[in-house]
Parts: structure tokens; C-alpha cells; sequence
């Protein structure tokens, strides 16, 4: 079996090192799908026992390098891991595999009136256990949480091939150190997640989409916090377009803006469970923000169709700016009220440069920005002229360099921009303690 | 200075031990009052250069000792470090020192719209590092999730006086280990938390609080169900008092039950951001379970004042039953279907012992189980009756043994019936990594 990417021996890594760190591709003569947590067990303990590095790979569809093999790693697959081995339609709990596909637990556990509390765009593809070992955010983090708080049980197999058994279906269990959460986030460089056990709400019965426009981002904050405060229990998603990433998806993708103008779009959701307490709550939302001249034109969607129209607008940005040329990503969390200025900050900064457009969109109502720069092909320059330049701007207002991408093999050596130093050697001590050998995906988020 | 508690040197620890496991008392010939995190790190580094133990200690509220010296260990009390040093309006993120007391950070994010995101009986003294200390619980958890979710920065100091900085007011932070979910629930045992970032949530515009009878435990199933159905999004606690419970709090503390008859009691409280829309949903679920006979009886209270009433009622439940004599207390968590059974099978299995009454009330919602025994007076037959049956009857059941409670020292011994041995072993060796000499919080959470 072969890992479905292309080959990079060492010396290619070397030659390619800054491609490298903007495009990661990588393979392994060696793909194992286990099925049970005993071949992953078993699998590890004779890694270990040779010293032979192990990527664990879910889904694949991380976007800094964290489930691809570096050298020539054993690619430690969960496709096979797909069992759902139960659901308790009381208390909402369903236990799977690591290797079930986000999608189909979602369709599982909504057959019993429940949704998976979270959603994101690579959500038919990726795995449960690639969503905990990431600690994946997505769409609707602003309503469920993290999954820090819906992960309730994790089985993990460490690098020696032990069991780490952490498996609960209790929301409520202080019997100890909650070990199940080192796990949570840590990219599969502690342990393989062969099963997790997740709290799932009730599912919406009403779901609402409007795009409004606004005219500056103070507008934006004003329109947040007025949301916040008048959807509350029902807001499920706030999220931002800047009017060079809506021009992008209009340009490149040909999707239609239903608004004449505006600076900056909020695709503002509702979920809940009566939808004409929604539709009253939305509307009294929208005739204040209306008049108070903080939102200067808006749309609600009609029906389904409208809704994954207006969705597509926020969705589809990233695939805009592909097809613009070279895209400079940058997922990084900040205070909400400089969210916008790092883009502003970085116009200002690239001006001279050959840069085709700086976007800012993403999840503002989470303080998570995806900044984008585009240039016509790669460019060192341009790439020397924004790194290590946004990850001290991000440090400067306390922010996260990695709000939800996570650091994999291309952020791990900037981890000190978020991290003390102090936390960072924290960090490789368990590392050290939990996997001495170093077998467990090697080169990924712990810093060289 | 001196602790408040009685003294228990050595000796007398051993000839009470039994009476120790079950009312806690401590003393200490040293209380230091640190007002900052240097003045903690400085405490630590020297007590762990001299192998002097050290209890951190808050509003000493636990139900399990965790905060109470055991011996002649160093009582380090956050009292004095009761700085509220943030409030961020738009993102909701309070920030403090670990001394605040909850009552006092939820009346200042009030006065902001917010809402601390838990809530429970000792909220007027207990400290807030201490509720992250012990992952505390509480009655709204089911609509707020656990501090796991919830508490997104901190900062504490190890046994070596190192400052473990892991503060940040971001909501998605991917960059690395998550270890401040260890210091969370860890009872002081690997740090003492000197200051946490907590995200709130909207305060609530308007609360509805209804009491319902149900004739069986089924019907009680049946009612929670349909709430977190068509309550869904402004259900914030589903709480059980039993008819035994509510006999004791009409008898020892002379409360009103205001329903006429019913084998159990389900405190509702809604929570949301339209008075008329929650009313409306209460209203329809009412009828629901009224019209498909699950409820037998109930009633809405009408202003402030007959909510707090229907919350005594349950709140007091605890403080009833220590009227009746002794009190043997549980705190357990258990698969939804479960949470009565063990009432149920605790009163046969006691059956001809010198038992008063066994009691059952709690979070429902949560799987949450507060079993009591209640005898004249401390008698340890009855108590070896009850242990470690009950504990094997909740492992058996796949569920906790202490659900919000923690270890502490009276529960520590019984960590085997909810963890796995591989996790415990875990345990042991982050402590010794992270506090070598064993100076913190030494006899808590941790087995002998």
C-alpha cells in the first residue's frame, strides 16, 4: 500500500524546504489500516520496539502537515476504524472508532433527534479522531464549545502499544487527573485516539442564514455584540467576509452577492428548537441593527437552497484565492477588536510588494481570523516579508498563531509566539515521558 | 495564624481513622495569605527546598477534604488574591486572580450583561481557582458544559516555584498541549492555580423555574427527554428530588412542597434571552407531558421569590438530611437510565440494617446521583454495608464514582472503580514528574 501523496525523500526535503513549508506532501512505503484497538496495540509495541517513527492519519485533511509523513514514516491509517459502537438517545452520548467520518456520525446521531457539535467544510472526509487529536473548531464552535468540553470519553494507544483507557459516557466524572484532555489537540504525537465518546444536543428543528452588510468594522462589533445579546441561546454561527473576499468568490467562482455594497458581510445563523420564536427573534435583531445604521443592507435566505447559497459565499473564500494564484494562509486567533486590523496592519506592511490581495474572512463572533495574501506564484520575498512579521504582530495582542489549524510540521517551530517557554518545555517533557523513543509522528508540533 | 478546623496530628489520625473518612477536619500551625503569583512561587520554591508539604486551599467549600491539611502541612490560602483583572465586553473572557469568589465575579460580569458559566450552593464564599481546582460542577452545567470548556487561560505555580503560564482570553488556541486541562480537577495536587481566563456566557433576560410530579422514575425519563426536546436551547437545569428527599426538607426544615402527592419532583429551570418565547415553550411542554400523563402534577413559579422557594427545596436537600443524624454521602454519576436503580437496590440492600432513610435527588439532566443514608449516628457496620458496594455498583454500571465532588482524601483509595489501572498509573507519574518531592497537596486524589 502507498500513501496517496507524492514522494519526498530527506535530501528532496532539504532542496524543497521552503516549498515544503507552505505545501506539505509526503509518503511512506508502508500504510497499516488497523481495525481493532488490539492491531493498533500491537502495531505500535513492534514500532516501538524497532524505533520505527509512526504517523497516525485520519481523514487527511489537515492543513499544516500533521497526518503526513515527513521521511518515511509508517502511515497508521484509521479508515478502517469506522464501527459506531453505541448511542445513548437519553443522555445523548454516541461512542465510535476513531475512524468514523464526521458526516456519518452526524447522519447517525441525528436519526435520534441529536447533531454532532461540530461541523466543518471537510466534514465528508475527515475522521472523529483526526477532529480530537486536532481539536478541530469548525463552523458552530461559538454555540457547542470545543471539544474539550464534548469529548467524555478517549481510549488512546501509546507509543509503547499500551492502552490508554479513558473511556467515559458520563458528563460528570472528577475521579482524577482528566489525562483523556493531554490528548485533545495534541496532533497524534501522545498516542493514537482508537475511540472517543462525545456529548451530542438536541438537534435544531429551525435553522436561519442572513448575510448583512456593514459599512466599517466598528459596524461589525456593534452587530456582534447586538446579536450576541438579542439571539443568545440560538446563535449558532457569526461569521465575517471582507469585501475583497466576497469580490474574490464573485470573480473567481462566479457565486452571485445578494447585497449591493458593503465593506464587510456577516453570515449570521440561527439554530433552535421553534422556528417562529426564531424568525421573531431575527427579525427584532435585524430591524435594530437596521436602525440603528450599524448594518446598512441584509438578506434573509428562503429555504435550504438559499441558505447553503449564502453559506457558499463564507465557505468557498479559500477556494477563490486558489485559483487567484499562491495563497499565504494564516489561521490565527485575536482579541475581536483588533480582529480585523492585522489585515489593515498587513496591506499596510506588504505595500511595494508584489502581492495581489491581503483577505481577511472567517470566524468572528470566535475571534478567529483567516488571513489570506495572494501572489501570482510562490515568492520567498513576499513569504520572508510576512513571517516572522504576523506571528509577532499576533504576539503583540496576545494572541493564538494557530487558532484552529493546529501546528503539525509547518507552525510547530513558531510555537513560541503563542507558548511560554516555560509551557513549551512542559510540553516535551510528557512528550519525553509519554513517547521516549520519539516514534510517535516525529517533526510535528513540538519545536525542533 | 491558624486554620479554623480542629486539629488531627498523626496519631489521632489513626486512632479516628474511620470517623476521618467521613468528616474531614485539619489542622495547620501556618497559614500564608500570598496577594500575588511571585509571592506564591516564592512560598512553593522555598517549602519544596525543605520538603514542607503545602495544602492550597480556597474557600474550603470541598465536600472531600481536598482542601484540608491532613497532617501539619502548609495551609497556602488564595484569600487575598481576589483581583478581578479583566473583563472583555465583546468576547465575554473574565479574567482574575484565583481568589475571587464566584458570587463576587458573577455580580461583576452581570453589571456587563454576562453570566459566570456555573453555579452552585457555596457560590458566596467559595474561590474560583478552586472551583477549576476541583472541576466544579454545579447546577447549571447542563446548559454551560464543564470549566474544561469554559475556563480558556491559566496560570498556576508548580511545586518548584516555576510559573506554569497558560493564560489566554482566546477561544480557539491550537497551538500545542492543552495542560492547563490537567491542572483542572486536579485538587492541587500538580500546581496551585494563581489566575484563570473564563469565558461567560449572556446573562439570561429572562427565568422560569417549574416543579413537576411524576408518578415513576419512567415518567421522569419521559419528562427529561420531551424537556431537552422542546426546551432544547433554554433548558438550564434538570434536577430530581425523590419523594423521600422532600418529605425530609418538609419535616427537618419545614419548606412547602406546593404539589399534592408524586413518588418524585423535576425542578425545570428555562434560561434565555426572550421572557415570552420561554414562556410559550414551557407552556407547550407543560401540556405535553400533562396530556401524555408523564407529569401528574406541577406548578410554574410566579416572581423571584417562589422561584427561590422551588429551588430551596432541592438545594436543601443536603442540610435537611443532616437534621435526620448522620449522613452518608455519594455523589455519583451513572447512565441516565441507571440514576434511580441504585436507590432503589441501596434500600434493599440495607434492608434490616439501622438505617433512617436513603434518599436520591440531584442533576438528573447530568446523570448526576447525590445518594444519602441517613442513621441516628455514625455507625460503621452500616458504612461497610454501603462500601465498597456502592462503589462496585457504579463501576458495574460504567459509571463515576465521584462525579463532581473529586477525590480529595476521603475518596482517593477508591480511584479504582473508576479509572482504569493504566490511567491511574498515568497519574502517578505526571505527579512525580511535575512535583518530585510530593510537597503539594500530599494524601489527595492520588491512591496510597
Amino acid at each position: 500500500m502507498s500513501s496517496r501523496s507524492e514522494a519526498i525523500t530527506c535530501e528532496f526535503c532539504i532542496a524543497l524546504q521552503v516549498r515544503v513549508l507552505y505545501c506539505i506532501t509526503g509518503a511512506s512505503s508502508l500504510v497499516l489500516k488497523p481495525k481493532t484497538t488490539d492491531d493498533v496495540s500491537r502495531i505500535m509495541a513492534h514500532c516501538d520496539k524497532r524505533h520505527l517513527a509512526v504517523v497516525p492519519q485520519g481523514g487527511n485533511t489537515g492543513l499544516v502537515g500533521g497526518s503526513v509523513p515527513v521521511f518515511d514514516e509508517v502511515v497508521l491509517s484509521t479508515a478502517l476504524m469506522n464501527k459506531i459502537l453505541d448511542l445513548d438517545e437519553i443522555s445523548g452520548v454516541v461512542t465510535c472508532q476513531a475512524g468514523c467520518i464526521l458526516e456519518t456520525l452526524d447522519d447517525h446521531v441525528a436519526e435520534r433527534g441529536l447533531a454532532m457539535p461540530l461541523d466543518l467544510g471537510a466534514k465528508a472526509s475527515c475522521h472523529i479522531g483526526g477532529n480530537v487529536s486536532t481539536s478541530a473548531g469548525g463552523l458552530r464552535l461559538i454555540r457547542y464549545g470545543s471539544l474539550h468540553g464534548s469529548v467524555l470519553g478517549l481510549e488512546a494507544v501509546l507509543a509503547s502499544g499500551e492502552v490508554l483507557d479513558c473511556m467515559s459516557g458520563m458528563r460528570k466524572d472528577n475521579t482524577g487527573y482528566d489525562l483523556k484532555q493531554l490528548l485533545i489537540g495534541s496532533e497524534g504525537t501522545l498516542g493514537v485516539v482508537t475511540k472517543v465518546a462525545i456529548l451530542c444536543p438536541s438537534r435544531p428543528a429551525a435553522v436561519n442564514v442572513a448575510l448583512l452588510a456593514c459599512n466599517s468594522f466598528a459596524d461589525v462589533l456593534k452587530t456582534l455584540q447586538k446579536g450576541k445579546a438579542m439571539l443568545s441561546e440560538i446563535l449558532s454561527a457569526f461569521e465575517l467576509i471582507d469585501s475583497a473576499s466576497m469580490m474574490a468568490v464573485e470573480k473567481y467562482l462566479h457565486l452571485r452577492n445578494p447585497l449591493s455594497s458593503g465593506e464587510f458581510y456577516c453570515l449570521i445563523e440561527t439554530s433552535g428548537s421553534h422556528a417562529g420564536h426564531d424568525e421573531e427573534k431575527l427579525t427584532a435583531f435585524l430591524d435594530s441593527v437596521m436602525e440603528e445604521g450599524s448594518v446598512c443592507d441584509g438578506t434573509v435566505a428562503q429555504g435550504i437552497t438559499q441558505q447553503k447559497d449564502l453559506w457558499a459565499l463564507r465557505e468557498r473564500v479559500a477556494e477563490a484565492l486558489l485559483r487567484e494564484g499562491y495563497t499565504y494562509k494564516y489561521d490565527v486567533s485575536l482579541p475581536t477588536r483588533h480582529f480585523y486590523d492585522i489585515v489593515v496592519d498587513m496591506r499596510r506592511h506588504l505595500a511595494g510588494a508584489a502581492v495581489l490581495g491581503c483577505y481577511g474572512y472567517g470566524h468572528v463572533g470566535d475571534g478567529n481570523v483567516h488571513l489570506n495574501v495572494t501572489t501570482r506564484q510562490y515568492d520567498a520575498d513576499v513569504g520572508h516579508r510576512i513571517e516572522p512579521y504576523v506571528f509577532e504582530w499576533v504576539r503583540g495582542r496576545h494572541g493564538s498563531i494557530s487558532a484552529e489549524h493546529g501546528l503539525g510540521f509547518k507552525k510547530r517551530d513558531f510555537i513560541h509566539y503563542s507558548k511560554a517557554a516555560s509551557a513549551v518545555a512542559w510540553m516535551k517533557r510528557f512528550k519525553t515521558l509519554m513517547d521516549p523513543n520519539g516514534i510517535l509522528n516525529p517533526y510535528k508540533t513540538l519545536p525542533e
